[in-house]
This record gives structure tokens, sequence and C-alpha cells, in this order.
């Protein structure tokens, strides 16, 4: 294990752009864009990241095919294994695959199948254990060591937050071409990696953006960590968006978080509904509850934005059905 | 007006290329892609052209962005206009919008609100006149007369046929850049400027591929046109999938289409809200009910198919709230 000093001298804007020549090999730029429509609906130039439009459908596939790179070159274990109940797995079983590198995710018993089946069609071996996260994660731990596979975490991997870091680079660099100024980032926040790429690139290319987090009122974890200045954790993550749905923070991630972020706001599971259908109507894009939840706080700020160039991160599209049918039958015709 | 032979000539893969330049400076090419959840259930590679992608959510902005360009340049009129439901119009809004030119849209009274603010959003004037689509075609002929505008029919212009061909040249390309030979395309048919640009470019590009137009049962004007060798209209267009809901074949585009097409397939409004299901389950994304339709007639098919790289056009994924949500919450949990 390296030391933590070590391990955030890994992550900066150079290591950025190095994943970039990586993740490229793989896969194109997503598209950021505002929409007339949702533009006056908002109040401010709100532009929208479309990490949603990637192949697994959310940003964290640009992490793991730059920790991938990197594993292939030193290939120092049998294969890689994580637990996961989602865009992570997804993410690590597509990359490993396309690497030639076998992966195993394990996901406690009841996880939503339509995600085993993605996981699994994208080569990963699935292993059912335990009753949740934890749980599983004790299997990964045991499995780990009796097949000498390399453990990745969903956050704490220099490799994966240079790589998610590429889209921040996008924005940015998007940005300037157009010659625009960027007021403000909203990234919704699971255990950090997408905020950490965020803050280290707008550091560099736009120092006077601010960067908001967002989480699930439910799953306060990182917010109450962030405003008592100790980490936080809470017994239950109450929230459909299971891509915010964290109990237990990163130490790593949080202290790039403390020193970045301009404020940590929460939205509620109605609201981020009621953003899934405004951002469907408005731009007919279908995303997940965490892919929502960032334009939902620029919206619940939207006095203080007014006429600002504003750009919510659109991290995932990968909504289940039963979640989705819900969303819209409740008020399908709002 | 131009005589019909002349007209035929000015569609070309040449004209498609030189398209490709002007396109390119406003929109990205889309992804190419298959998923292995959905080529395990369909037992052939399935890649899916991704239209849905574009900045207006459908095909058809290819189209609007080459005519406009030669328009600006020409400028004989005060503007354009044109009929639609949909797609077309966001189409001419946006392309029109950013070349300067102003745009009518002429809708008839009751069509989707949802696809009227967007179209208004883009920058258009909104008109509502009559109860149907051939009423308020009579309103466009009369404003174009007293104002001096161009007409712009949705299929019968060389500039969007040779512009929406663009997507068939990006799919060409990428399966030659693959090494991959394409067995067959399957291309919704609404007016035709889709198939009429995919049957250009394939064949100069993939001569062996084989093009299959797919319409709804319920409103199957250029199946019978195309089965019986001559023009035949049909009282209703019985169909939820507005992108291809034709009571009246387009002359111009039908005999393009009868000199390239293998076969036209048939697919019921059931048949197509199945396949929205699945294609959201297996590839996360939402597409609108002609967007379904190829996906929907190449399953159909799928024992003719079995082994083969098969192309279906996700011509667009602008479907109404409302109507998602009735697809989404009869078989939410499917």
């Amino acid at each position: 294990m390296e030391s933590g000093a070590d391990r955030y001298s890994e992550i900066s804007l150079d290591a950025v752009r190095k994943a970039a020549e990586i993740v490229y090999r793989s896969i194109a730029p997503t598209p950021l864009r505002d929409y007339p429509l949702l533009n006056a609906y908002a109040g401010m130039r709100l532009l929208l990241k479309h990490e949603n439009h990637l192949p697994t459908g959310a940003f964290k596939i640009r992490g793991g095919l730059n920790f991938m790179h990197h594993f292939a070159e030193s290939r120092t274990h049998n294969g890689v294994i994580t637990a996961t109940r989602g865009n992570h797995g997804q993410s690590v079983a597509l990359a490993a695959t396309s690497y030639g590198v076998p992966s195993t995710i394990v996901v406690p018993y009841g996880n939503n199948p339509e995600k085993n089946d993605a996981m699994r069609a994208f080569g990963a071996r699935m292993v059912e254990h335990g009753r949740d996260f934890d749980e599983a994660r004790e299997e990964v731990e045991r499995l780990a060591r009796e097949e000498n596979l390399r453990y990745i975490h969903s956050a704490n991997e220099p490799h994966l937050i240079n790589g998610v870091g590429t889209y921040a680079l996008e924005i940015a660099e998007s940005m300037k071409s157009r010659g625009e100024r960027i007021d403000a980032v909203f990234v919704p926040i699971g255990l950090g990696s997408g905020i950490s790429g965020v803050i280290t690139v707008m550091r560099e290319l736009a120092p006077d953006a601010k960067i908001y987090g967002v989480q699930a009122a439910g799953a306060p974890s990182i917010f109450l960590s962030w405003r008592e200045g100790r980490i936080v954790t809470t017994p239950e993550a109450q929230t459909f968006a299971d891509g915010v749905a964290t109990r237990v923070p990163s130490e790593f991630t949080l202290d790039i978080i403390r020193r970045g972020v301009e404020e940590i706001v929460l939205v509620d599971d109605e609201e981020i509904a009621a953003t899934i259908r405004l951002l469907w109507r408005t731009t007919h894009n279908m995303v997940e509850g965490a892919g929502a939840a960032a334009a939902t706080a620029a919206l619940k700020l939207k006095e203080r934005l007014a006429g600002k160039n504003v750009v919510a991160v659109m991290s995932g599209g990968n909504l289940d059905t039963a979640t989705l049918s819900r969303i819209f039958q409740e008020n399908g015709s709002k």
C-alpha cells in the first residue's frame, strides 16, 4: 500500500491529460450541450455533460479504462475484483475485458438483476454474496487473497480519478474553445471519484468556477462529513439514486473534496424524480437518479445562479426499468 | 421546379460526402454500437446507429443543416416554411436559426405540445392551423406565397437526402475501419429521406448489404406502394410512432426505395413498444416509436439473420412523456 501523500501526488492535470490519451483509444468525448427549453426553465445557461452517452451509460468507464491500461502493463495479479451495485462494476467488467484481464464482481443477493446482467454481458464473473454491500465486500477480500486478484476500490484509486477527470478536461476545453466562462459545475458524489477529477482539472483550467457537490438528502454522509470536518457515516442510505447512495465516505476523496468544493447541496428523491421527468421533456435524455442529481441541485439554487453558465454532470443513464416505470407512472403527464 | 431526372442526379455518394463537410461544422458523428445483452437476445450482432444522440434527438438535423447551408448561400426567399408534426420541424428550426434564416412551422391544432415547445425553443415561428396535416399544408402554401417563403418538403429535397445520407456514410466507414462486413441495414420509413440516403451510400460502399425498409402495420402506405408497384395511400395512419405515420407516399423517394430495397417489413405498435422496453433494458437508450421500428423488424427476422452483422437505425429519441409513460406503465416490470 502506498502512502496517502504519494497517492495524492499521482492525481494531477498532467495525469488526466495522459489518461485522456488512453481513454480515447476506446471511447469518444461526450457532448456538452445546453437546450433552449431547459435554459428557459432554469433561468440560466444549464450545460449538460452527457456521460449518459458513453457505451456503459456512465462516466466510470473512463476510470476503468485508465486503471486497466496501467494494470495490464504491470500485471501483478491474476485478475481484478470489486464489489459494486452497478456502474463501477460495468466499467470494470468492460475495461477488463477490453484489456484481456479476467474480472470478478461481487454483488449482494437481491442486487438489481438488470445491473447484474449488464456486468455479466460485459464479460465479468458474477458472484452473489451477503445481504448487503458490506458483506459482499468481505467476500471480495477473501477471494482477492485466495485467487491473487487486485481489488479495485471505486474511488480510492488515482488511476480511476485521473481517468474520470477526462470528462472535466472536456468541459474545460470545450468552454474555452467557445470562449465562454464556467461559473459553476455541479457534480453528484457517490464516493467522490468524479468530483475529485473535476476539482483537479478546474483548479488549473477554470480556477474561478465554483464546484458544487451533490448528495441525496437520504444519504448525506459526505455532506455531513464536509460540514462537521470529520468522517460521518450514516446507518442507512435512503435514496433510489443508487449512484449516490453512500453510507461510508472515503477518507481519500473526502480530503480532495474538502479543499475544492464551494458547497455540498442535498436533493431529495422527489426532486430528483421531477428532474428526470423535466430532463426527458426538455432534452430527451433519460438519466438515472445520480445522473439527474446535479441538475436538480442547480435548479434548487436557480436564484443564485440566474444568468450564469452552469455545468451539470449527467453522470449516468442506467435507470432500471422498474424505477423508470414508477417515476413516469406517478407523474406521467406532468 | 426542377425536373425529376435532374433532381435524382443531385443525390449521390459524392454529394453526401460534400454534405458531411457541412454537417460536421455543427454536429459530431453519432456512435454505431452493439451491446452484448442485446446481441445475446437477438442472436445476431445488432449494431445500433445512435441518431438519438444528436442535439435535436433525431437524424433529420443532418438534412436540415445541409439544406440550410445551400439556402443561405442563394437566399431566393425571405425565409423557410414547413408543415410537420415533430422531428422535421425541429431540424428546420434549429438549422435555420443557426444560419440566421427565419423559419415558420405550421402544425395542426392539437399537435403534441412538447414537440411544439421544442420547435419554438429552437427559434421557429409556430403557426397552428387546421384539423390535420393536410389542412396545415394548405396554410403553408398560402403563407409561402404571401410572405415569399421557401417550402421545405420533408423528403423530396436532394439536399435533405444527401444530408441525412451522412449517417449512412458513417455506418459504412465505421464498419470498414473495423474490417467488418455489413449484412443488412434496417431503416424506418416516414417519407423516405433516411432510407434514400442509405440506399445511395450503400449502393457504392457496401453493395452486398441488404437494405430493409420498416413501416408500421397501421400505416403501410409505402409497403403497399412497393408491393403493388403504384402509389397507394391509406385513409388513416394508425400508429403511435409518429415518425413513420405516413398516409401518402412521396413519389420521389418511392422510386429510390423501389430500386434499392430488399424488402419492406411491417411491425405493429405492440411490437414496437416491446422493443422500446427491450432497448432501454439492454442498452439504456430511450427511443421514440420510429427509432425502435428498425430494431423491431430485425428481431422479427431473427432466424433469417442469425449470426449476421445487422445495423438498425435508431432514427430518433423524441418520445413524448405521455407515450413513454404509457409504454412503461403497462409493462413496466417486463
